[in-house]
Parts: structure tokens; sequence; C-alpha cells
């Protein structure tokens, strides 16, 4: 029953064709993602099994205590969600959800995309056809100069730069497209600079563009915020141009995130005696388009660039395998069982939930049902691209 | 009668069952190739018609008549050849034939494979696994060092090198890989020493290696020899690694006919702004592999690695489909028609054989028979990779 109303629900949002939620109904999306373990992925999952926030946020704490969390998880209150939403309202920053006609589409695609998404500046800039360039904070200059130019011209093509307002390369693409838009996607809260010296280049971006964070204001941003945050730079964006990144760093992250994500990836070559170009090259080896300047990658993306109106909505396909609709009865049965041979079967390196399935013999359903039970007793952690691994104490920095 | 004797004397040739040829056949290969518009294709061509170089010679004057010739072509005489043997003999330089065993394998099976190739130092390298590495000649300190290095590793792999000897790049992967051998294909004849620098490098490498080319000794290099020239460099070799080179430059015909012959193309990236990156970023960008150390080349080519043994010939299949075996009548009858048909339809522009057949609907047959006449009147010109173009007056500088 619920679960059908929670299909209607998804297939209502994605049309586009549901009444605008009320405050109220606003209120409760923030509540359901501030929850304690209530990640985009858990909270999609519910949304599908209740129908609507409110109706999962009853079931939580049942959900949770059938996955062995040892005490109850902490459900956002309805005051604390209040302080949020007013204090977005006074630093003038949106929080849309994803049920908003101006959540931007490439993002809602995502299956990881956040419920909710707050936003200063222009959020209508977020809709339009986006070109992320990211890279290393310790840039050379001739990199951070590569950086500006690439942004400089991409922009003036007609598309929205994506960065992450970091030093180095995010710092001179931001730039350089000024005072065309860009997107700067941030890991901690939207009104938190950092690095401190780009404050007036975050307060140019709310001018000319936007800048973004799935979380709450006020958050300083941590190490293991990086990775999640990236995921949204590609999310927003139809190709992702990476210039100068050492093995092992943050942009190649980016990079996966990208095509996991069906983005294009492009990088700029660099000298193998250089490190800093080591990441870009090692991108091209494994499949990345090598480009040395902005017009090869607008010959591959030249199509997507702005007309006046922003782009529809990819797919929206139905997410409906995904969903164990049917089966409920198996998943009340094998529920708890499940929840053991899944825990079991999981390590700290995340696993590809498909692989999962395979592995544990069990229906589809059950797993899926199973692994929301866990991630919200805290026993499991979700990573981009279906993935999930165990928790054995506390969070682990992904970083 | 005499196309049928040539198909057995060719597949006799590949199955390297024929007794050695005796010095006079051996001088009549000689003459044959030195014979005005005979190039490497018309020669095998005329072997494959005719089953012996004498019995081609003899045929000579009228087929050039038939294609247009406006006077007697220049056939080398007996006595210019016997002059030519005695000096390769004199320097020290063997000139093998295309039947001889140790005619080196990989480069037999090109279409264009030189029917006699002088050889300084040790003929048995050149059948040892080997990888090209070319470069600029104004290379950098850093392409330099990076050409040595790889040279130096991949030939203590188990690989010969081969090169060009030219400045720059490819001097310092000859001496990068000394005292383990390498292979200098020379443009010009291979006792004359260019650049003059080289001079002792030219020594060391007959002790280690071999010097070798296809051009009569005591050739001066002319530009237009060295796209011919480069077409053996990657003929030898299982893959060719390009280090720094511009735009339009003779490495990225290397690498082109590389590609066209089947072999693996590396190239080593560079920043954008560097010119000296640009051919190889470009190779990348049209699919060679980019690689930053030896060990990327290695991780594809290392199951080619020298063992004692030389390389099997990999294919000498049949070349059959290629001759005029069947509609001799259709040749002779068409002959002439078929040569002024193929004129108009050829320009300066290298054109694919395969594309004038489909143009001209003449029998494959016949257009066979008609190129190698008009090429004999020095009507038309061979370029590498099965192309022909016109010649307007005298032979065009290809580079």
């Amino acid at each position: 029953m619920t679960a059908a109303t929670g299909g209607d629900d998804l297939k209502a949002m994605s049309e586009h064709t549901i009444k605008p939620p009320s405050d109220s109904e606003r209120l409760d999306w923030l509540r359901l993602i501030r929850s304690e373990n209530v990640g985009p992925v858990v909270f999609r999952q519910l949304l599908d099994r209740f129908g609507t926030p409110a109706a999962a946020l009853e079931a939580l704490p049942s959900l949770a205590g059938r996955g062995g969390a040892k005490r109850q998880i902490r459900i956002c209150s309805r005051d604390q969600a209040e302080t949020e939403s007013a204090a977005a309202r006074k630093a003038g920053v949106q929080l849309l959800i994803l049920q908003d006609p101006i959540y931007p589409p490439l993002l809602r695609d995502l299956e990881d995309a956040p419920p909710v998404l707050a936003v200063l500046g222009d959020p209508q800039v977020l809709s339009l056809p986006t070109v992320a360039i990211v890279g290393a904070r310790n840039a050379s200059a001739n990199g951070r100069r590569l950086a500006e130019a690439l942004a400089e011209e991409i922009a003036a093509a007609g598309f929205v730069i994506a960065s992450g307002m970091a030093r180095g390369i995010d710092t001179a693409a931001h730039l350089g497209c000024l005072p065309r838009p860009s997107t700067a996607v941030l890991a901690g809260g939207v009104d938190v600079v950092y690095p401190p010296e780009n404050q007036a280049l975050h307060r140019d971006l709310q001018q000319s563009g936007a800048v973004i964070s799935e979380m709450p204001l006020g958050t300083v941003p941590q190490a293991r915020h990086f990775p999640r945050r990236n995921r949204l730079i590609s999310g927003l964006s139809r190709g992702v141009v990476v210039v100068e990144a050492a093995q092992r760093s943050g942009s190649l992250i980016t990079a996966r995130l990208a095509g996991e994500q069906g983005r294009d990836v492009f990088a700029v070559p660099g000298s193998p005696l250089d490190p800093r170009a080591a990441g870009c090259n090692h991108l091209i080896r494994e499949g990345a388009t090598l480009i040395a300047s902005a017009e090869q990658v607008l010959e591959d993306l030249r199509h997507y660039a702005a007309g006046p109106t922003h782009i529809a909505p990819q797919s929206s396909e139905p997410a409906a395998p995904e969903r164990p609709q049917t089966d409920e009865q198996a998943v009340e049965i094998m529920g708890e069982e499940a929840c053991e041979a899944l825990e079991e079967l999981l390590g700290a390196e995340p696993l590809m939930v498909d692989e999962l399935v395979r592995r544990s013999s069990l229906p589809i359903a059950v797993v899926h049902s199973a692994l929301l039970d866990l991630e919200l007793a805290g026993r499991i952690e979700r990573h981009p691209g279906n993935r999930v691994a165990r928790l054995y104490k506390g969070p682990a920095d992904p970083l």
C-alpha cells in the first residue's frame, strides 16, 4: 500500500505535475534529511516506501530498530528544522527540494541527489548547461592560466562553469568566467567561505551565479565532505574538465564519479616529469578525452550549449526496478536475517549493491529493504555509484 | 603464364624454401630496383607478373611505353649494379634482398618493403623484436632525457630500439640504449652520416646494432627521402613511441604509417602550452596510447620481448587478390584506355588504390596493370598506405 503510494508520488514528482509543497511539507523534507543516518539514497527509498517525508519520519524509529540500532536514532525536530529554515531565509539562502520545478534537472537524475539543496544567488543558473572545471589546489601558474582561459572560452560558448571554489584551479576557473555565471559547490555550508581568501569571490558568485551545498548552513567543511561534494559538481555538469591533478587527488574522484554518472570527462595532459600532470595523464590512459583547448571541449559538448531555456530533465525513468514493490512479505519475514547476512558480506571496502544481491542470493527487494534498515541503524554507509560499505565504529573518513 | 610463375615465386619466397639466389640473380634484383620509376610496390608487381627480376627487366621498356612514357626509361645497367655491389662489399655493407632468410620479417610483410636493403653492422639485429622511438629534432632537454630513459628501459626489457639517427629525440634514443643494440634507419645512403656530429654514434651503431637504408650507397639525404624512410622505422617495429613532436612533423608521419601498418602507437604527452607537445597530444586524441613511462609501453608489448630467436614472419598471406591473374586479356585490351581514365581521376593528392578502383569502375586487375604502366612511365607516384598520386612535372617533394 504505502509502496504503491510512494511509486505514484515519485512518478508525479518526475512529471512536475504535483502541486507545490506547503511550508509544513518543506519542513518535513528538511527534518527527514537532517535526521541521523538518513542520506540522499535512504531518503529516496523512504519516500518511495512511505509516500511522504512525514510518514517516513513516523516510521524511522522502528526501521532503525529492526536494523539493529543500539539506541534510538536522532530525528531532526520540527523546531530544529524551523530554525535552519529561518536562518536560511535571513541569509538569503533558498532551500530547494527535489520536487521543486527549479531543482537542477541533471542533479535530480542522480540516485543520490540531495533532497534539500541550499542555494545562494540565482537558482535558475543551476538549470543552464554546465561544464565543470576542477583541479589541483597547489596548481602551477601555467595550470591556473589554462583553467582561466578554458573557463572564459567555455563560458563564452554558452555554458555555466561549475567548480568547487577551492584554491588553485577551482578559483582560477571561477575567476576566468566572470562576469559570466558560475556555480560553486561547497563541501560545507553555503555560507561558510573556505578558503577564507575567497570572500570576495564568494560574494561575486552570488551576484553572477550561484553557490550551493547540501549541508546545513554553518557547516564547517571537513575532509570527509569533499568526495560527497564532488559528485554534485559532476552531477550538475554535462562534462568535467580536469586541469592539473596529482595521483590520488580529489579531482580524480570527481572524474570517476563523472564517468559513473555518464558525464564526459576531459583532462589536460602534461609532461611525465611534472607530478601535477600525473592524475590527468592517468585519466587519459583510462579513457578520458585529452584536451589542449576549450575548442576541443566544445567539439564534444557544443550541442548542449545554452539557448535561453534550460535543459529538460533527461530521463526520470521509473526507478521502479530498484523498489521492493513485490515481496513485501518476504521483506518482513527475512528482514533481520537479511541484515545479518548482508553485514557479514560487507567490509570496509565499498561494494556494488548489485554485487551484494548476487553474492547474497537474496531477493533484490529484501536486500534493498535490509540495506535501508542497516543504514538507518548506522551500520553501513552509502558510497557514490550505488555502493555500500560496512561501518565498524563511527563513520570512517572517506578521504 | 608469366603471372602464374610470379605467383609461385612469391609463394615460394614467403615460405623460405627457395634456394639462395646466385650472385647474378642478386645483381638483377639490384638492377631492377635501381631502374627509373621502379619503386618497391612496382618491383613486387613486376616480380609477381614476370617471375624474376631478369624477366621484368626485359619487359620494362614496353610496359613504360604503354603507360605513355615520352622517352625510354633508364634501366640500371649490369655494370652500374656491379659497381654498387662492389662498393658495398668494400664498405662492409650487406645488400639483403627480400628473398634472403635474414631479411627482417616484419619489414618483409610490408607491401612496400625495400627489395634491396643495405645493412651496416649485424643484420641479425633486424629480426629481433624492436620498438621505435622517434621525435623532434629541436627537442627540449627534458624530451631528450625522457627519450634516453625510455630507450634504456625498453632495451633492458629485451627490445632493439629503432630510430632515425636525427638530431634531438632520435639521437637520444640511440644513445640511451647503448651498449645494447639499436637500429638506425637512414634516409640517405647507409654510409652517409647525417647530421655530421653523429659520426661517432654511426660507428657505435655498427658495433652494437645496425644502420640500414634502402637508398644506394653515397646518397645524400633529401627532404623527400624522409617520409619513405619513416615507413621503415615503423615497419621494423612492434610499436612506435613518439617523444615531443610538433604538429605537421615527420614524427607524425611515422606515427600515421605505424598505424596503417598495424603497429601500436604510443605518445608522451605534454602541456598544451608547449608547442613541442602539440604533435603527441594530437596523436593521443587520435587514438595513440598515452605513455608516461617505459613500463606503460612494456605493458602492451612485453609479450614480444626477445628470446634468443627472432620473430617468425607474421602473415605472408597470398598477395593474390591484388594480382591481375584473371582478365589478362582485359588488361591487354583496356590498357591504354585505362591509363588515360586513371590519370584523369588522379590529382596531386594521394588517393587510395581501392578508391580509384571504385571510382573508375574498371576491373581491379586492369587498374593494377595500368597503375604499373603509369608508374613506370613516371606519370604517377606511389605513396605509403597503398595510395597513388599524379605527377605533373618531375617528382614532387613530398615533405
